[in-house]
């Protein structure tokens, strides 16, 4: 059912040396389904995450920001689907630390290297002995070249494991950047039951990492809406193991833009890769809004336009009933819009303009648009030069099954 | 489809005295379906009226707020369904003004004193001149007992017709309340395209009936939600034609009290009625949150779950996935909100509190009340004392294929 989602052949997977990853079958949610993920990587990697803004941040995002503010080196992450560990109160809080407590002595690290990260079921007690007692397996299993299964391993309503590898020359040697992602439901900007792992042989200065990190997540993971609901657990993570011998200390390096870029990219592509396999999607929507007075305002009409459910069904049935879009920009909350100045496009068919419909605008038109997998829609506000940019897909019946059978 | 959505008896329908209703087949988008509608109110009849915040709002709606603010009375409502000039431009601008001029003539009134409304679908021209051809036809239908027709005539998506009727004692005389409304997607606060029209055969000092709608409105029509859309033409309209010989000039007025309740009471019930029959709706839910430190508060709270797809398609499988409503509560906005504090029942059950599970719940209790057709959500935030109540209807495949085929 995902929308152009680009599986890599495995032989297109890149391993990032200092990244090895082992997976285990805990039973968490389903028996014999890899569930349990482990990242162990290589000494002095520089790590930096990207976390949910939900007040009921689960327990594990929370010890994850703790263990990242502390003084030494993260050299661990483990991650298990079916369980979310979120809105479990003390408990939870236990768990989350007895998960990096158990790997860091099989690891032989200080609980405080391990970064915990958990998806699924939120309200419900992590099966936390059924982790503890399969973290062995999963170590065992540690090796460079798991990218693939643990793509595999992190879905939870996701259809297709998603994946993205690339390798490109900096200096006199070659960079890897590999990542994975998942997430198909509960996503919203900032962040949604959405995780993102990247990470790349190259080295970057910790504090510059962290940086580089906050502005790819708002270019990718915090621009797509599946449903509009940010979720408890949303985590994004880029790990620069800094083992090719490359080495970017600041916005000056030589090689800082390329690899900034690259990582934007392989974020932008993984964060997509989310949409087109969103709960349900046939439809990959980019919603792109231009002369808003700030980028702000134009986040604001993009998401009521990406979250409207009048809209989103419309995609569904290729219907072009355009005046929708217009509503949605209407109540998107400019006060002082002047709607004379809108105009709306579709593909690259001029739909509306003077705050009413383009007289040469023909139905057969935005119907052509209206057929593809792929539709952009274009909003100019004619206020000023700001613009963003946010993906999004259609509501269909098969969103409504996934959630409404969700947990059964 | 609609839940629990009680149509009273023709018998049961209560005249106004000074309000008759005439009702024509336009064809405006189908043939042979009654969709004009003309109210002729008596001379000196307060009209007060609420609309759309949208900026997209349509030509009758701008129309309307004109000619409310004019020197004349309102003598006349002209509903047109099956189009809402709405992003109509100058042209709607010109058939939302012909509409009243044509009426005007024929009730021998200024066009001023008519006002036009409409409901439909956006962005397409308005047929204006089948309206002009049976406007005539409407006025000679003028009658007092129509009222049962036009909650029939000015529906769109809507599976019932939604009408209220009472009557009480005020002074020595009886008191006739009376209101139909319209709306069944793009629904929400402020206004929907969504119509509601409540007359009363009472007086009441205009000035005095623009504050009670106001007020009337954000205990009602703005308290609802389908899909989280504020259309583009949402109309609420409250007409006292003083004809029984009660007449209220200020809020220190001996029948004040009981009036004004008696209108909020029949606003509350044809607002809900559009919740009944939202479109695919198979429950009604009221989300109350109390415990806020303002009603703003508690009304962004309210909302982020009644518009949450992730919530209402768990409703729809009678599912108790409440982990879902503690994330949309934790999205709200409430940037210090202390999770801790926050507890949530469904129905009279204790579900979560400390920031989890309550320890006491079991899932066989949360199934129950999710069964019913009608479930109240209460969340406590553990903040102030300030409460809100918001009302909206679960998320079915039929929502899905309603708006996904409603221009086909």
């Amino acid at each position: 059912m995902a929308v152009n989602l680009q599986i890599p052949a495995q032989s297109d997977i890149h391993a990032v040396k200092g990244v090895d990853i082992g997976i285990a079958a805990a039973g968490i949610r389903k028996v014999d389904h890899p569930d349990l993920t482990v990242f162990k990587l290589a000494p002095n990697t520089a790590v930096a995450g990207v976390f949910t803004t939900n007040r009921f941040r689960a327990a594990p995002v929370q010890v994850c920001e703790v263990h990242l503010s502390s003084d030494h080196d993260t050299q661990a992450l483990v991650i298990n689907t079916g369980n979310a560990n979120a809105a479990t109160g003390d408990t939870g809080m236990e768990h989350a630390r007895r998960t990096c407590s158990e790997a860091a002595e099989l690891l032989d690290l200080r609980p405080s290297q391990v970064l915990p990260f958990s998806t699924g079921v939120i309200l419900e007690p992590l099966p936390i002995e059924k982790i503890v007692a399969s973290l062995p397996a999963a170590v065992n299993d540690l090796r460079p070249d798991n990218w693939f299964a643990a793509a595999h391993s992190i879905m939870t309503t996701d259809t297709q494991p998603k994946i993205y590898s690339t390798q490109l020359p900096l200096g006199n040697t070659t960079t890897t950047i590999t990542g994975i992602s998942k997430g198909a439901g509960m996503i919203k900007p900032n962040m949604a039951t959405m995780l993102g792992f990247l990470a790349t042989d190259a080295g970057v200065a910790p504090e510059l990492l962290k940086e580089m990190t906050r502005s790819i997540a708002n270019a990718s993971f915090n621009r797509i809406s599946v449903d509009g609901d940010t979720s408890t657990n949303d985590s994004f993570i880029i790990m620069a193991t800094g083992q090719n011998g490359v080495q970017i200390d600041s916005v000056a390096s030589p090689h800082y833009a390329t690899l900034f870029a690259s990582l934007k990219a392989a974020a932008l592509d993984l964060a997509q890769k989310i949409v087109r396999d969103g709960e349900g999607a046939t439809k990959f929507i980019t919603i792109q809004v231009d002369e808003a007075t700030s980028r702000a305002e134009a986040l604001k009409v993009a998401y009521a336009v990406a979250q409207s459910p009048l809209i989103k069904t419309a995609f569904f049935a290729s219907d072009p009933n355009l005046g929708r879009i217009l509503c949605a920009i209407g109540y998107a909350g400019i006060k002082d819009l002047d709607i004379s100045k809108v105009r709306l496009w579709l593909g690259d068919v001029l739909v509306a303009t003077k705050g009413g419909r383009n007289p040469d605008y023909q139905e057969a038109d935005g119907q052509r648009v209206m057929q593809a997998e792929e539709i952009t829609v274009r909003i100019g506000l004619g206020r000023g030069h700001d613009t963003e940019t946010v993906y999004t897909c259609d509501f269909s019946h098969e969103y409504v099954s996934i959630n409404a059978d969700y947990r059964s």
